[in-house]
């Protein structure tokens, strides 16, 4: 049994063998475990030693352990070895691993690869990479049981024993028509406990949910977390079943589909790279686009301010008052915006639920509009240089801030998946730009209309 | 089959069919379809018929469709139906479903449930309620399938045959010797493929990954994504196998998890609870107190303002330029930290990875901090009325803030972590309000170097 402390101790002991020449002993040790944990280790082995180490695997575990390396180490294994290596590894690579690996590396390396694989899943690679991102096709297998409608429980459990070994699970089971149309679903639960002379068409589930080949990925994953799901099939448009997609592959695409959100919402441009492995430039252009855009869209806020200074030649300390109150604004609204976002990417917060929203964040916002208005009072009374007039006016502008700053931040979000756009870009930053033009208006009024 | 859109129109004909008093046909329809969509009709029946159809569900069908439903249906039903129907629910609710609903519940319903339940389950299910909140305990289930290692494959499978249909899943069954301690782990794939005279320990896999009952759901959550797990067993403190962990609670895990760091980065303090269903009070109350200490935090900008009165009297198109500064220097430092907090969320950044961090973001912030400073410079002149030399410093103060935000906003998180804080609260907000101190001061600065 392994922990991952133990593991760190595990790859220790094999870098000495590594390092003092023990390579029977390492070989052995290596291939008796894990093919995660031998992949894990490839990250510790120095460069010139990958090579080495691989070799030492059996032939089993040679694709297995490759299937979960990085692909930088992929590549690197793949431009060292011999073609009659490659073509080993691509044939015992499920499918969709090959086109994993096959959407990462070089052109000239998927030419080499594909050279070496055989006339049918050379056909089927091409037709995976071409799937669009993100949709359904993209992250389905081929590797899935099927059995037809008309079968006995005895020779579905005999057709599973000669041809399940290789299949990507086998406890989903579809059941199709003579034209692959599929009709139904049957578990190997169910399977094994009917009776071995019940026809499959008598004990599968006709209710069954299935997806087509264009469904983007993040309906997929919210289908999966709805009805608890470990599989789901795949069809294409005359309903004939072409693949499934299985709840590991869903728990990388809802990490993904958070990264995306997560990253929209502190306007990046969202990227599936790693943040190590991107270059410096890659980086600064996924987020000076959006830097540019904010910084551009505030230039509203600077004639706003200039349209004021008269206001603001009245007094030097006015400069010293709008800044935390754009701040306080500004964080109202994402908080707000943040909420409202999250609550539709999960499903819990529907464009139609846009007047119950709005209604409660008003309420949420004269909460804590009063109570951050009053603590701004009490701050600025004691900081002393503030006169009391100014300090209500402040304090008030604080209060009617915050209230809006709520409202526009429920509301944007709703009204950009009302208009077909992510909802996620309108948090944070693009909702502290807006707040920060409506709380300086708000500021110099009240400042021109009650101080003055 | 029923895709989302089909259920909508279901459910139409369903509510039709209860307006016109057809039950007998209403009763065949509703069984007959998945106990997920049955649960979810139920958010469409008007209040004073939820009850009757509920009535109409067969007893098998009951437990099931309650399990699905919101706690607030839930508690709907318990309080109207009788004990004999409560007893028969919590028999028939897997022990996980169980807790999670009286976790939801009032104490006094809770009472009364645990009253009409069998003292074996009683004592289970206070057990489970006495695991701290995101625990392995917390989420694991009792209904798993464990073999005693010296079994053949064909006993095996014959208790498999007898117990299986009550265990959250049969595909991965787990080995133990006979003081109940964790030996290894079979799926069911690999049993039906075996031999029937073969022993279970000569079959099974021993080197098994595993939790205990106290770790940290989302320790474990990595461990199923960094692994491709559909199960896992979870352990006492003398190894012995106590429940199982499923892939399909583990997705709502991940769901929840990431919630929970988006709130944080959002200056909110989080919760579970669903937005349209939390009160306008708790509501306010996950957000006003980081929006206090945000705004107390912002005094410091203002005291920095205030100090630099006599640069800030000098021309009052200064107050106009700062706060896009502040602005700018906010949004790129949340960009740093967002990618960074992320990372180390996703395991794809170490605190160790500081230094090449810190390195990578000071040569992003070059790149971005020149390009905006540049397209600030432009759109400076062609608003004309700031003089070439200010509009340079400003420019160049642009640069440095957010070469600065980048190197805080990636460094920040990273501390956070080394020191066993949370680094999802060091995201946007607090960064903003240090960049804003930053920014500031460097304005000033600079205005008071090259321009006075």
């Amino acid at each position: 049994m392994t922990t991952l402390e133990d593991r760190e101790l595990i790859f220790d002991d094999w870098l000495k063998l590594l390092d003092n020449g023990k390579f029977a002993q390492l070989k052995k040790e290596i291939n008796e475990h894990n093919e995660v944990n031998i992949a894990a280790f490839f990250d510790e082995i120095p460069l010139d030693k990958k090579l080495f180490v691989f070799r030492l695997l059996t032939k089993d575990n040679a694709a297995d352990v490759f299937s979960f390396m990085d692909s930088d180490t992929q590549e690197l294994i793949v431009n060292s070895i011999t073609d009659n290596e490659v073509r080993h590894i691509v044939d015992e690579l499920s499918l969709d691993d090959a086109v994993d690996f096959l959407s990462e590396v070089p052109a000239n390396l998927v030419t080499r690869i594909l050279r070496n694989t055989d006339e049918e899943k050379r056909k089927l690679i091409n037709q995976f990479l071409n799937y669009p991102d993100d949709s359904a096709g993209s992250i389905m297998t081929i590797e899935f049981v099927q059995f037809n409608k008309e079968l006995t429980v005895q020779k579905a459990m005999e057709q599973l024993r000669r041809t399940g070994i290789d299949k990507e699970t086998i406890y989903s089971c579809y059941v199709v028509d003579k034209r692959r149309v599929l009709v139904g679903m049957v578990s190997l639960r169910t399977l094994i406990l009917a009776d071995d002379n019940a026809k499959v068409k008598d004990i599968m589930e006709d209710d069954v949910i299935f997806v087509r080949t264009l469904d983007d990925q993040e309906d997929i994953a919210n289908l999966f977390k709805k009805y608890g799901l470990i599989a789901l099939p795949v069809v294409d448009n005359e309903l004939r079943l072409v693949g499934i997609i299985t709840v590991d592959d869903i728990v990388d695409v809802i990490e993904q589909e958070n990264t995306e959100d997560i990253e929209k919402m502190s306007a990046l441009i969202p990227s599936e790279d790693e943040y190590l492995k991107t270059s410096v430039v890659s980086l600064a252009k996924n987020r000076v686009v959006w830097l540019l855009v904010l910084m551009i869209s505030g230039t509203l806020s600077s004639v706003i301010i200039t349209s004021f200074q008269g206001v603001l030649a009245s007094s030097v300390i006015l400069a010293s008052l709008f800044p935390i109150l754009m701040g306080t604004g500004g964080n109202a609204g994402s908080q707000a915006s943040t909420l409202i976002i999250r609550g539709m990417a999960v499903g819990e917060i529907e464009t139609s639920d846009i007047l119950k929203v709005i209604w409660k964040e008003l309420r949420v916002g004269m909460v804590t509009g009063i109570a951050l208005g009053f603590v701004n009072f009490i701050r600025l009374f004691l900081i002393g240089n503030v006169p009391a007039k100014l300090n209500l006016t402040v304090s008030f502008s604080m209060m009617c801030t915050v209230i809006l700053a709520k409202s526009i931040g429920c509301t944007l979000p709703i009204l950009a998946k009302k208009l077909k756009f992510d909802p996620a870009i309108m948090a944070g930053p693009l909702i502290t730009t807006v707040v920060d033009c409506l709380a300086l208006l708000i500021f110099f009024t009240s400042v021109q209309t009650f101080v003055l």
